[in-house]
């Protein structure tokens, strides 16, 4: 058994795994403007189908690939300060925010304009509990970071449910995508899509390409080969912390996450 | 700051998080035989529409609850012997690999029954990429115990890969049953689904249940505080496995989860 055989499985592993994570998202993003502009007569804001066409369109770009993007962050930029890391996070979370929050009222103003029912679907019902989950885990993440009685060590403690929850809700963005690109064949194209139509094809390579993504996203933040190390600062502070609780550690061997100084980088 | 608010979240986490997983699973097993029972006809084995509602009856038992108590088995005996975890935790894996290629057969017989196409849509797509990741992940994970070269240090790199991609399929698994409810209720009652039919919201409840399901097994198998400790025999191998390496530990202290000990007990 030589070291080489016992070092990392592939030593440009985390450059692959985020090169791969943003061809994979870039595609979703790109594939479902193709989509929508080729197949299905492109954009609008006008209570029209074309105003539709915004919705897939947003939540790929904003709850998907921007919120996939935003929990790569402290992995990507290993060299940065943890400030930098916290801003980047949370400009990345508020860009997908924002842009779900147009995709949402998108598809509302259609199905007004259009008189059509609202919330009956199972995509409705998933999409709109990880709108919900995911505005829940932005304040727990803001009111443990804010909240002047959290201290480090609280904090450490709610980290590894934080790094649970984003990427549980990652994945049931991913779902609630899946299941509106379904739905969507379904209604569009029912006759044609059974003998494999060229929408249908592109929509479903779609469907796999996102799946892609967030199982990618989810293999680079938790492999612990990937895990941004200290740097020399925060190894100051980390001793530092170690001499003012007069513990070994705040951190125990077995709970890697729960450093209170990994928490100030999210 | 006490000990009390920096000790466990919740004392008996780990029995609530198994025993909600098993209320969830369960649910969703006798959800989905009522759904086919009493809205579908029946179950039958004649190659008709009877011999389809088998299909979601197998997959949610194999390929989601079983599965994923094959998963959690490792984190409920906490004071079993490895062997005895070993046992159960392939026993459960081989009930769901067989009941799911069972459900397989199911849909594929109705299909040529019925002259339909097999194969066009996003949730076959996903269902098949489902049940081969699954047949990977059963052939790596027996080569990787059963082959005589994978030593245990070797073994102990590829636990944190078995980990990752045993819960990234489980996920794959739900999101294809959420698939395959979605294009079953847009076939069969399209005209009431958007006026809440009853066998509308009974089938997206199954879905959100099926989605909790997931997301506690995830829970429960990430968070350290739930890690089963070796027991004072596995402590003395351990032991004795550091005095044959000559090293500090084969487990880097960031590494929890790659012990060839925990290993052993998959």
């Amino acid at each position: 058994m030589t070291d080489r055989v016992l070092g990392p499985w592939c030593p440009g592993g985390l450059a692959l795994s985020v090169g791969g994570s943003q061809v994979l998202g870039l595609s979703c993003v790109i594939i479902t403007g193709v989509w929508m502009e080729h197949y299905r007569g492109g954009f609008a804001w006008d209570g029209s189908s074309l105003e539709f066409n915004m919705h897939p369109l947003c939540m790929v770009l904003g709850l998907v690939f921007l919120y996939g993007d935003a929990i790569l962050a402290s992995r990507v930029f290993r060299n940065e300060g943890k400030s930098t890391i916290k801003v980047l996070h949370t400009t990345l979370h508020l860009g997908a925010l924002v842009i779900s929050v147009v995709g949402l009222v998108a598809v509302f103003s259609f199905h007004a304009g259009a008189k059509m029912a609202d919330m009956y679907s199972l995509h409705s019902w998933c999409g709109i509990l990880t709108l919900l989950l995911y505005c829940v885990q932005w304040l727990m993440g803001l009111g443990f970071h804010l909240f002047p009685g959290a201290s480090a060590r609280l904090r450490s403690r709610y980290l590894p449910l934080h790094d649970f929850f984003g990427l549980a809700v990652l994945g049931l963005a991913v779902a609630s995508c899946l299941l509106g690109i379904s739905e969507k064949l379904l209604f569009d194209i029912a006759p044609t899509y059974p003998n494999f139509a060229p929408e249908g094809i592109l929509a479903n390579a779609l469907g796999l390409l996102l799946v892609g993504f967030g199982v990618l996203v989810g293999y680079t933040v938790t492999q612990e080969d990937f895990r941004r190390p200290l740097n020399p600062e925060e190894e100051a502070l980390s001793v530092h912390f170690k001499t003012l609780t007069g513990e070994e550690s705040v951190t125990a061997p077995d709970r890697p996450f729960q450093n209170p100084l990994f928490l100030a980088a999210h």
